[in-house]
């Protein structure tokens, strides 16, 4: 990727300031006019001082002009001092860019317990809004990388009557990566014209089927965060809910989710494989949901995953400890297109047909259980050896 | 351990019957007189036929003279040949010990959804009867062994009235532990004259505190079995609930599923620490265990535990995911003796202070939610590259 599009009137900027040794720590994302705002925030109930402070300012304002976000610190348990520090963050930036304090969020990721570095922090800010520009998306989404390997971010151009909008969506999230979004960070930024509430409805819905439908560790953090800006200079007529367009909107949005959602997970820490797990014929959706995340979350199967080996009693296993109702004679389970499972006994495939399960990088894993119309979908990744290294050397 | 005492009138045995290559595969526990039972079974829903055809034979009867258990197969998912199978090694093993098919149950562990290989299996029946003898119970807990790396059993002799009563318990477990005991087998023979009722109450309760209360990857078995055979040999007064013996009996069963418990939790695939996960003044009860439960299977948790990294902020995510009722700012958090979180801030203590936290082969964690009077302990082990290893290659 050798650049990524900004919208227009957006711009946005990336350097290092010193909270790491070497790398970018410190984004800007701002608006030349007010954007509309949405937003999700963790459901972890320890959330950091910055998600804590912006879901206090997002209580008093529905527009703002610009996200700050730090890496290499989460600024979470730090108790009174940290809310303090995001505060002086959110007025320095204010103050820098000429807006109003209530028009700038700021995030943050990294370790968490540790007070803010606030120096070259505070430094930082006037050097990141100095370099802002209309190409600067490159350093931002590099800024706020902790444990990922590589850049997150996709672009979508499309028609709104005689308009291009343009939606650009930059996303950072490795290991944690859990149903309930955790330590994500994702900005989505759009030039389209679109009512408060039709923002809001499109983000929540899109985020449920793909930010919340993944699942790396089943660990959750503290400072996830997703929020979706327009500032409405594609000058479209405006997108009402529930019509053409808004529908038109809501897919390339959709589009931009799944995406930055398959390559979070495809870059979980150590990650080989991306699993598909489909839950079909459980009761209903919450059933399907438990029974789903209870396979992707299963740590025997993700190592048997990992290792190529279709041992489908421990997706069976997991399906059963699920708390999903289902009657065991009734399951079936079928990996890569192969049933291995039906009828209440083993289908002992021939060796030529299952040959390819669970060899390719992308996988599936089905399991129909014929108990009802309840479905759900759940991504996720395997395991290897190479997560317990990143983790276990994580802060020392 | 050169050799493990058996309770008066029991005789054990284990061989090699060809359903693993090399290794022992096949135990049988026999007790000269009719045992009262009291047994506990996994909560999968998901069981193996072996378990469902216990859990039938219990409904009909309450003694039992003999317990046959094979390992390198799980008999699970296989369907109705699988019930087919468990019955005839049954109606095998009844015959060839000369008792009643309702006196004699079977215990599975290893691959699931693989039909059972009969034909050594049955052979086998005659010569591990054949061997029996009260020093044959080294043999039997070698022969249920699958991924374990060492023996595990325990032998208490205690005092009742002027009798001398002799309790042995003879595990195996590794991977898979999870609350609600996952693939867990536990024989425990004493010939204590005890009744029915007070044989079951102990059993549930001791169970709660020790076999419910590990984990290892939050797995959780299809074929998981606790049981207790008493055959009274011991000739003392029978002891009732809530008596002054009944005490003496349930502290010395506790001295021994805690004991065998623990050993379950050091063999952990891979496990380099021990690690006891205490959590008080939660909400209630249930708010702890969730609380406990919660730390005590985050991946997180368990590779900094691994990296002797005293990360108490995943500790503090973990808690806060967990779906426990807490307020974030009362929060403590203590490891290994050290308060690392306290009155809402990290309390930085001095390098000096901390240098040995996570360090030794056990490990304390100790969260104080400060919001109620519910508590709870969970026992569990960090996670290491074995054990990803170990469970990639399992069937393959």
């Amino acid at each position: 990727m050798k650049s990524i599009k900004l919208p227009q009137a957006f711009l946005a900027n990336g350097i290092h300031s010193g909270l790491k040794k070497k790398r970018k720590d410190l984004s800007l994302f701002y608006s030349l006019t007010p954007c509309k705002i949405a937003a999700v925030f963790t459901s972890n109930l320890v959330k950091a001082a910055p998600v804590q402070l912006a879901v206090e300012t997002l209580k008093k304002t529905d527009h703002i002009r610009a996200v700050l976000i730090n890496s290499g610190n989460a600024n979470c348990m730090t108790g009174k001092q940290g809310l303090i520090d995001a505060k002086k963050i959110v007025k320095r930036t204010a103050g820098v860019l000429g807006v109003k304090e209530s028009e700038v969020l700021v995030s943050s990721t990294g370790v968490i317990g540790k007070l803010l570095n606030m120096r070259p922090l505070i430094s930082g800010i006037k050097i990141v809004a100095a370099g802002l520009s209309a190409e600067g998306a490159i350093d931002a989404s590099d800024a706020i990388m902790t444990t990922d390997k590589f850049r997150k971010a996709v672009v979508r151009e499309f028609v709104v009557g005689d308009k291009t909008v343009t939606m650009t969506g930059i996303a950072k999230g490795a290991g944690m990566i859990n149903p309930n979004m955790a330590t994500m960070l994702c900005y989505i930024l759009t030039d389209c014209n679109i009512t408060h509430g039709a923002l809001q409805k499109a983000l929540r819905d899109s985020n449920e089927k793909s930010f919340n439908a993944i699942t790396v560790d089943g660990d959750m953090s503290t400072n996830d965060t997703l929020m979706l800006l327009a500032n409405g200079e594609a000058q479209n007529e405006i997108i009402k809910e529930n019509t053409k367009e808004y529908k038109i909107f809501k897919k390339n949005l959709d589009s931009i989710t799944m995406r930055l959602a398959e390559l979070i997970v495809k870059d979980g820490e150590g990650a080989t494989k991306f699993v598909e797990v489909k839950i079909e014929g459980a009761k209903n959706d919450i059933d399907a949901k438990k029974a789903a995340e209870s396979i992707a979350n299963s740590l025997l199967t993700k190592c048997a995953i990992h290792g190529e080996d279709p041992n489908w009693g421990r997706v069976a296993a997991a399906v059963g400890m699920s708390g999903a109702e289902f009657d065991p004679e009734w399951l079936e389970i079928i990996l890569d297109g192969i049933t291995f499972f039906k009828n209440g006994r083993f289908t002992e495939p021939p060796l030529s047909d299952i040959s390819h399960v669970f060899k390719r990088k992308n996988i599936k894993i089905l399991v129909k259980l014929h108990y009802g119309k309840g479905k759900a979908t759940v991504y996720t990744c395997d395991i290897s050896k190479k997560y317990i290294t990143i983790n276990a050397l994580y802060t020392t």
